[in-house]
Order: C-alpha cells, then sequence, then structure tokens
C-alpha cells in the first residue's frame, strides 16, 4: 500500500511571529528539545520502571514530581495527557452520572465535554456579559446556593484564566465560598500554571489542572494534575487486582516524550513565571499601543492581567469591505510581515499573545498593525 | 525554588542492544526523528485546526487517517493516547456501571484497569495453564456461553497477542463465536498492529486498539483505535453543546508530537510488517539455539507465532545460586556486552524480543548467552 504524503513540515514557528496566545506558552526551550531527542523513542520513560510511572528513578520522574509538587503548592500531584483529561479524571472520581457541577461562564469546552462525557450536568454560573466578561466570586456564589438548594453539587469548576478573554479570575474568593458551603473545587489551570504563579493550597483550591503543552513548554500532549492530600485516597485509588496501579491513571499515563519535556521544561518554568510581570507590561503595552492606533478595542477586564487579549477591531473589518483581497488582507498583509496566528479572513475581532516575545519583536508587532492601518485605512 | 537534576539522558538504546520486548517496537525511524523535531513544541499539530484534529490538513492527519484505516482494514480510526485509553473508550461507550465484559486470562493489566475504571465485571477465559498459557476459541464460547445465560455480555475483549508469553490467539474464530452470539469483540492488538498484519474486517472484529509506542515505531503516548462503521454513532457521539467535537475522544487527543511520530512512521511501519516472517524466522533461531544450549527453554505456544518469548531458565538460577554476583551476574554479563533489556537480578526465567535487530545483532545475542553459560556453568 502507498502512503499519501502528510506533509510532516513545520516552519511556521521557525520563521514566523505568531500571535495565537495557543501556541505561545508551548514553545521548548533548549533543554526540551535535547530531552526530545534522548527521549523520543516508544516507552522511553519506562526502561526502569518497577510498575509505577510516578516512581521512576530514571531519568527522576519522582523527584520532578516532588519538584512540580512544591511549585504549585500541592500535596500530591501526577502527570495527565492534558488539562482536560485531568478534569476528566476528577469528575471520574468524584461524581455519578446524573451529579450536578457547578462551571464558569467563560468554561473551555473541554470542562463541557469532560462533563458531558461522565453524563454530568451542569450549572453555569454567567459572566458580565459584553465587554469584560467578568466571573465574579459574587455571582458564583449566588448560582452555588441556589443550586445546592436543590441538589448536591459534586463539584465546582472554576477557569483561572479563560481562552476567550484572558480574564484572571478571583480564585481565592471563589475558593472562600466554595469551601464553606463544602463543594470541592477544581480550577482549571490551562491558560495559567506555568505563566503565572499558581499555588493550590495558597488559592484553597482541591485540585489544579494544567497543561504542559499550552503553558509549560512542553511537547504535547500532557497535562498535570494537583491535588490536596485529602483527596488522594479518591483520586489515586489503586486498583484491587493491581495493588501497584492507580485506576484513574489506568496504571500509567504519559508514557514517553511529552514527560521529558515538561521535565526538562521545569527550571525554565520557575524561572519565566517568576518574570510574569514583565509579560504584563508587554500585553498592556501591546493593549495601549494598538487602542491607540483607532478603531481598536481591549475586549476583557481591564486592566490585563493575562497575555491572551482579544480585541473587537472595527478599523480592519472596514478596510475588509473595500479592499481587493476583502476580509483576507489583514492575513496576508501580517504574513507578508511574518506574523501568523490570526485565523485567515478573520477582520471584526482576533485573539492574541505577545506571550515570550523580546521587547523589539513586540514593537515589531505593534509597528506592523500600525502600518497595514496606515496604508489601507479608507 | 531550586529543581533536581532528573538525569535526562537516555543512551540506553543507543549504546546497547535492548531485549526489552516493550522497547523493540517503539523505535523511531529517520523519517519520525525528523518529525519529532518539527512537531516538537506544544500544540503543533493544531496550527490549521478548524475543530477537529482528525480533519487536520496541514499535517495531513485527515489522510494519514485515510490510510492508517485501510492498513489496518477498519471503516473508521482515531488516534487516542494509547491501547488502554482506546480499551476504555470503547467500555465506556458500550457499557453502564455494574455490567459484564469478557476478557481472556492472558489480558494485559490495562484491560483490567479500563474495565475497572469503568465499574465493569469482567468475567475471564482461561488459558491452558502452564506450559503453553493458550487460550483455545472452544474455551472462549464456552465462558461466553455461560455467561450470557445469566447476563447480557455487553463486550468481549480479546488479547491479539498477549504481553505474557506472545501467544497469537486465534481471532478469526472468536470474533465468530462473538459474533454468533451478537456480543460486540474488541481486539487488543497493542502487541500486533505495525508488527504483524491487522485487518479488523477480515478478522471480523467490531473495535481494535493499537499502541503506537509499543508497536508502531512512534513516541508515547499514542494509539490508535479503529471500528466497523456500524460503532460510529455509539464510539463518536458528538457533543450536543459543541457540535463537532467527540465526546469520548473530549474533542481531540494526541494533539502534539506523537502524532506526528505515528504519522511519519507508516510508511516504515506498513513496510515492515510485510516482512513480518523474517522476524518470525529470527525469533525461531533465537529460540532452538538457546533451548539447544540446556536449562533453557520457551513457554508459551510452540512455534512461535510473535517475537515476545517468554523463557524458563533453569541454568541460569543454577549459575546464580554459586555465582558471587548471585542472582546479578546474568544482568552484568550481559550488560559487559552491551545487552540489556533483562531485569536486574532475574534468572529463573526472562521475556525477550529479537526484533528489528539484524541476523548478525540477533547472532552476537545468541553468542552471548552461549558464552555466558559456558563460562559459568558449574
Ligand atoms: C481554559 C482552557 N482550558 C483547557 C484547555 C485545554 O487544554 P488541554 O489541551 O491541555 O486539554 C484549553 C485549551 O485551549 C483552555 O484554553
Ligand atoms: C497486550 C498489551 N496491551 C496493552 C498494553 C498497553 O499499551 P498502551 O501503553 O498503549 O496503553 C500493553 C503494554 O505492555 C500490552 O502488552
Amino acid at each position: 500500500m502507498e502512503c499519501a504524503d502528510y506533509g510532516i513540515t513545520r516552519a511556521l514557528e521557525r520563521d514566523n511571529l505568531n500571535l495565537n496566545p495557543l501556541q505561545r506558552g508551548g514553545v521548548l526551550p533548549a533543554a526540551a528539545r535535547k530531552a526530545l531527542y534522548e527521549f523520543g523513542d516508544g516507552y522511553s520513560v519506562c526502561d526502569y520502571c518497577a510498575g509505577r510511572l510516578d516512581q521512576v528513578t530514571r531519568p527522576a520522574v519522582n523527584s520532578f514530581l516532588d519538584d512540580l509538587a512544591d511549585f504549585i503548592d500541592a500535596d500530591a500531584v501526577r502527570t495527565v495527557h492534558g488539562a482536560r483529561e485531568g478534569k476528566f479524571a476528577v469528575m471520574h472520581a468524584l461524581c455519578e452520572a446524573g451529579d450536578t457541577i457547578v462551571a464558569d461562564g467563560n468554561a473551555h469546552y473541554t470542562t463541557h465535554l469532560a462533563a458531558e462525557r461522565n453524563n454530568l450536568e451542569i450549572v453555569e454560573v454567567p459572566s458580565t456579559g459584553y465587554p469584560d466578561y467578568e466571573i465574579k466570586p459574587e455571582a458564583y456564589r449566588e448560582v452555588l446556593e441556589d443550586v445546592a438548594d436543590r441538589v448536591d453539587v459534586k463539584l465546582a469548576v472554576l477557569t483561572h484564566v479563560d481562552g476567550n478573554y484572558g480574564n484572571l479570575t478571583d480564585a481565592e474568593e471563589v475558593a472562600r465560598i466554595c469551601r464553606k458551603m463544602g463543594v470541592p473545587l477544581l480550577l482549571n489551570c490551562a491558560y495559567s500554571m506555568g505563566r503565572l504563579p499558581v499555588k493550590l493550597r495558597e488559592i484553597g483550591a482541591d485540585f489544579v489542572v494544567g497543561s504542559g503543552h499550552k503553558s509549560m513548554a512542553a511537547s504535547g500532549p500532557i497535562g498535570v494534575l494537583g491535588m490536596r492530600s485529602e483527596w488522594e485516597d479518591t483520586l489515586l485509588r489503586r486498583s484491587g487486582r493491581h495493588e501497584k496501579k492507580e485506576i484513574e491513571m489506568l496504571g500509567c499515563t504519559s508514557r514517553g516524550a511529552p514527560l521529558a519535556t515538561l521535565m526538562a521544561s521545569l527550571p525554565h518554568v520557575v524561572e519565566r513565571v517568576s518574570r510574569w510581570d514583565d509579560e504584563i507590561k508587554k500585553t498592556r503595552k501591546l493593549v495601549s499601543e494598538l487602542e491607540e492606533m483607532g478603531g481598536i478595542r481591549q475586549i476583557g477586564k481591564r486592566p490585563k492581567e493575562h497575555d491572551l487579549v482579544r480585541f473587537e477591531t472595527p478599523v480592519f473589518h472596514d478596510i475588509a469591505s473595500s479592499h481587493p483581497r476583502k476580509g483576507f488582507f489583514l492575513y496576508e498583509e501580517l504574513k507578508k510581515r511574518r506574523i501568523v496566528g490570526i485565523r485567515r479572513g478573520q477582520t471584526k475581532w482576533f485573539k492574541c499573545s505577545v506571550y515570550g516575545m523580546t521587547d523589539g519583536q513586540v514593537q515589531y508587532v505593534i509597528d506592523s498593525f500600525r502600518e497595514i492601518i496606515e496604508k489601507n485605512r479608507n
């Protein structure tokens, strides 16, 4: 049989500045590139396994998990395949089909899918809507109290930073509310862990999930699941028949290269999280300079507390209406300048991030947008 | 915070001949090494995603899945995180808590864990026991009929080739029995798909799962789930709220490097499967030459139809009893000769595989065992 040509090259990230928020936090540092080379083959992390991935000492998965637990201030940590698989595991361990959970209105689709796969009912805490889309702890409390009057709420899920507006929620306050009501809280840190400080116990959450490929400079798919000690028995329950094996992990999870990259990247991630304030400065500069151009407006909470920015861009939509390339002009103008990551044909609004870029690169992005506007504005 | 040194190097596979069956089928060919380099960063396969991983065209995940479906003669194929995650998904989609499934007595622990995580009852088809440990279709039929008298059997699982004895089961015959009784059959091909020909429709199975890191020359974790068209609605059911997203896949599964390696390796895998007979010849040569040395006996079905071989080795156990290094001598003698993959301290029996080795390497392994015996035999 003949295989097609699958086009397995990816020059996008090498040759361009990528504004796609999804890709900014997953770029590998040199150490992780080396780990990929070393641990590329099959079950590469399993050479010295005695039955438990989290206890492997060569490479030192065990000390890595200790460091990671420290880093996120959790009592126990496991790697999972991603944030969504972590959410699924928590829901699966805590809930039964038909149970009700509460989630914020900015939750990622994977929160909904994890719940749907577990046959759970989601009651939603609405955001404040346009233009801030804020999730207020007060609203969370109201919904939680209201639902708790009717049914037993098995779990509360809060998106620490959402993927639509890049809003950072007040997790401490929501955790206080949940604790008071006796509802365990799962904090979805896919967009925060590895970018900004996340401290499970300080926040007061019961569980956190993180995403290695999204925000921890790791090869996908890999994620992090952290928990308080009181949940270990539930979440890390062992098999009756295979004593060493944890059921929710199906024995073991990330048995290969992505884990090696997550491990190799941890020192880099620890360091970059300590420079989070610089990232915020860069982001705010981007926002203020773009807004100054006119016809561009940042949506979501102000001022920005995260690198993911959503802009409404009537200026580009106006240009598109009379441009010979129509809606494609923006993508093409950016592409000419080696800037990518904004969807082809989209001009009304876009999401972007300059996370991890140098000041010079951020300036170049700003200047490029200015040039495109000046050149094309009617 | 200071991170420990995790020792993220892996010279084992570079510097030695590795007899560990778990690692023989996961070694990357050059094309997959290149894919790893290209697709190392984060969500690398998601640049051009319009909401469905299996429909991504750059890289051409869509045509890859078409070719893969062809290769394993399935109507629909998805990538999953591994064989176990594929088994979990099938059980989760077909069964409810408390349901009963039937599985063979040589099933991998991950079959048990997938069932346990789904709260399923497993009824086991016993093997013939020592020394062949064969799973006979007749025994499968008896158990199935017996259980079906009492409860509704929701699924039958058969290990195509098991990981303890490397026995190839008569999947066609078991499939015939299952079909006759109206019980869907899931064939666990973790040790077969990518090594020997696996044809879902020819066999008559409803589902097959494969393991990329174990047998398909891919970086872990990645697996393959193939099915007949009549199961697509059940297994690939879409979310009510997010129309494009498949619930059992949590939207998407392998979002990164392992998928790129699986794709890059497919032509290599297709080619090597066509040379399976040569692998069997090598394995049988290993068995006959080792058995000729005396005090070594192949366990499991004879003659070998798979590269995984389990040997009983009283000769090494005898030596260990009076050797100054006790049970460690075998490991150490092999290590000196740059042969690894047999557990340290183990001399009563071991599992090994020479899959993918050249004839010269196989001869070297054989000669090494002979030398070790001659040098140490009392
Ligand atoms: C807020 C949020 N949660 C979860 C996810 C999914 O992360 P993963 O791919 O690790 O499951 C995303 C990805 O876009 C996200 O933005
Ligand atoms: C027969 C069998 N099934 C399943 C597995 C697990 O495969 P995966 O790691 O892809 O889940 C193994 C691994 O050893 C195996 O031998």
